[in-house]
């Protein structure tokens, strides 16, 4: 460690144990310098590094003074302004170990992000992609680089316009899945060192790609019912130099929530003003419960700031790796990284999902998959209920297929993964959702599974797990 | 090999090497079946397919003489070491003009990287891909993420084996793709500001992935006939930190150099040596005319320095977006960049070329489509031997399907690109091969379309217009 850092440290630890006070001021450059006995320079060093760590702030002329320190999140409070951090981003290890315990079939995948395949008309698909490659056009093949399959992107474009969004087909670019999809939003508007807003808890590939592309993160809180804190949010773009949201506005991922029409409106109109560009993950939308699919903010987008990426990765069709994105004015970029990365999607799948929306009846399915989906949340709420702890909170989501728990204050949700997967059963750690590493007594769990005996067993044990701590 | 292709090996490897000079009269059917004691009739089929290849030519009662071959020689890359410039890269919105003129199904496609998909058996895989996902395991979906399908794997291992290549099952991730493969493993090992040794001239996607990537490019001349210069590229590593090397090994695009076995020993060495990454690009091996598949430089690798990048894209499916890399020591960064960027490459694609390697006849298919490639070749330049100014030099690969033109040095490629355009024809002008574009007056031409009245009034027509300079 370097002497900067060391003093860095020193000062954070005296932070964290209150020795100095939130509000506090910390002591002067050359006070400091005298008492470490350290260069000047080595004392701004220090204090720059804190400054970025978030949790000293300087005054112009005043000096350096202490922050408020994050709270412990909890799922149904707002965190304050004042606890935002920029953090450089350093997750994947963790979300490594977790994403390898589902490789076992053995394993009950209750960590998983993937619902069950059998959940999907994988024969029907099957036969779609048969007669779409038996009648391919050989031209094709290169036609639409990098774009993609123009009946696709013209049903897709017909999606959005029964949804009430306009989106002209020029706009349209077909993925591989939506992690390409928003991995690209993220290249075409960041470079190296730039600030990005994301959710707090969040998609854990969300902190990957800011980790690969070594960006930086600015937690933005989530409420488990309203989404996104869009105070905070107003907040933080006034004062830092933000260059994009990733946000779920719809059953976000982990918590649930999903943001009313009114609060994505506002939120896209905030964002049109400070010219920051939204990339909006939005997998989860035809997964709805209630009687009204929820609009994208992409249908409140007038001047090309949203970047909607999506897939039939989780309403039709896993392993197709078939996503898409309408990038608004970024389109142009998003379709040209497109062409220097991968080129362009599986031609057969594109062919096979074209081919189902148009004659597969994916309405039909859809509405199947949504009452199975919310028939399995009210059995694994009920089982949480039975066998977790008293004092467990767990969220109510309206759509989509996970659960966000959170368990007693004892409860380390790292240690349970370890000893669940001793029992073979899968969960999610609240930490992977972070790039803070906060939420530490929560899980994650998916009940994209068929209702079965052995999935009870699994609930069962875990919750006996999560009341020995 | 059958006999009669054998002897017609046997003469043209005599015409290449200057034993049969251009003129002379090839020995008659008589003596010939004496001297080589097969059947006449196999003589006949022999020099059949030298006519058809456009090696000789029969003159009425004279009997066969060999045709007069293009200049072959096309000097090696002027740039000298001392040269040598570290190159900020910017190509991409030639490149982009280039490929927006291929969309066109009106528009001889001379310009293009592919072949045309009228070569593969599109149908023999359809119904490759309608078998295999018929009886899909659902588990498969999220089982083999992100390192690709285990029996396309298993395939990919046994035919590295067979070309005496041993590559470990763990080492192969199966990509969307070769570029993208060669995209996750540039971002494996460099980051922004690092040094790549290129080829010059380079495939131009490589240029593309070092500009989006923000890396410097060091140049390193490539040879017609033997590639690389390795003595060059030794002096660059010794005096510059270069972070990797992204070479074509094998029918290099745009120039169709190989680099022999002993060059390829040498060159890993070299850079073990240095303990320098080597990202192979091995696009075109399969697409070999002589007799021997060439090796990769990844068989000569001990030390896991070389990160070997293929597909079938160009050999069995394109569209499908089946590629890979065995990506030695590296392979644990690539895997999981692959599962951050795209997760999957798309499973029924896989499954669909697992399951032909194993059913559909690949090697029978690889035959024919080589043969095709060479006789088309020899069309290509039999047309420029007519059709071009008198000093055009023209490349002649042993593989792949691409011819690289030395013009008259007053010829503008670029111009001459937008004066064929008029002409609803399209080629690849030298400069997108270059970081500092140079080749100014070079052209690339691909000849992997079917021989026709169309193409051969193209080429008239492009030869017509390069002599109006």
């Amino acid at each position: 460690m370097k002497r900067y850092e060391q003093l860095a440290q020193d000062i954070a630890d005296m932070i964290k144990t209150g020795v100095l006070a939130v509000g506090e001021r910390v002591p002067s450059v050359r006070h400091a310098s005298k008492t470490y006995r350290v260069s000047p320079s080595t004392v701004y060093q220090a204090y720059y590094l804190l400054e970025n760590r978030g949790m000293i702030r300087s005054r112009p002329r005043s000096g350096y003074f202490v922050c408020s320190q994050p709270q412990q999140a909890v799922p149904r409070s707002k965190s304050s302004p004042h606890t935002l951090k920029f953090t450089d981003v350093d997750v994947s290890e963790l979300v490594f170990s977790v994403l390898g315990s589902l490789r076992d079939p053995d394993i009950v995948p209750l960590g998983s992000a993937f619902p069950n395949p059998t959940l999907f008309p994988m024969s029907r698909l099957a036969r779609s992609l048969a007669n779409a490659t038996r009648t391919m056009d050989l031209h094709s093949v290169v036609a639409h680089l990098p774009e993609g399959n123009q009946d696709l992107r013209r049903h897709l474009v017909q999606r959005y316009a029964i949804a009430n969004v306009q989106v002209p087909l020029e706009e349209v670019v077909i993925t591989d899945g939506a992690l390409e999809a928003l991995n690209l939003c993220l290249q075409a508007i960041a470079k190296p060192g730039d600030l990005i807003a994301i959710e707090t808890p969040a998609f854990y590939a969300s902190l990957q790609a800011l980790e690969r592309l070594q960006l930086k993160a600015i937690e933005i809180p989530v409420d488990p019912h309203d989404g996104i804190d869009l105070q905070v949010l107003a907040k933080a773009l006034k004062k830092h130099p933000i260059k994009a949201c990733w946000f779920m506005t719809t059953f976000q991922n982990p918590m649930g929530a999903t943001l009313s029409d009114d609060k994505k409106r506002e939120l896209v109109s905030l964002l049109t003003r400070h010219q920051v560009p939204l990339i909006e993950d939005d997998v989860y939308n035809e997964l709805y419960y209630g009687r009204q699919q929820p609009k994208p903010a992409k249908a409140f987008d007038s001047e090309g700031y949203v970047m909607h990426c999506s897939s039939f990765s989780k309403s039709l069709a896993p392993g197709y790796r078939v996503g898409w994105v309408a990038a608004g004015r970024f389109s142009r970029q998003v379709e040209r990284l497109k062409l220097m990365t991968t080129l362009s999607a599986s031609i057969p799948a594109q062919l096979a999902v074209a081919d189902y929306l148009q004659y597969g009846g994916y309405d039909r399915h859809l509405r199947k998959l949504r009452h199975t989906l919310e028939v399995q949340q009210n059995q694994m709420r009920t089982a949480i209920d039975h066998y977790f702890p008293k004092d467990t909170r767990v969220t109510r989501p309206e759509g989509g297929y996970f659960l966000w728990l959170e368990l007693p204050e004892n409860v380390d949700s790292l240690e349970l993964f370890n000893m669940a997967l001793q029992e073979e059963i899968s969960i999610a750690p609240g930490p992977i959702f972070s790039a803070t590493r906060t939420f530490r007594n929560c899980i994650r769990l998916n009940y994209g599974n068929p209702w079965d005996a052995r999935i009870e067993r699994a609930m069962k044990t875990l919750g006996k797990l999560a009341s020995s701590f």
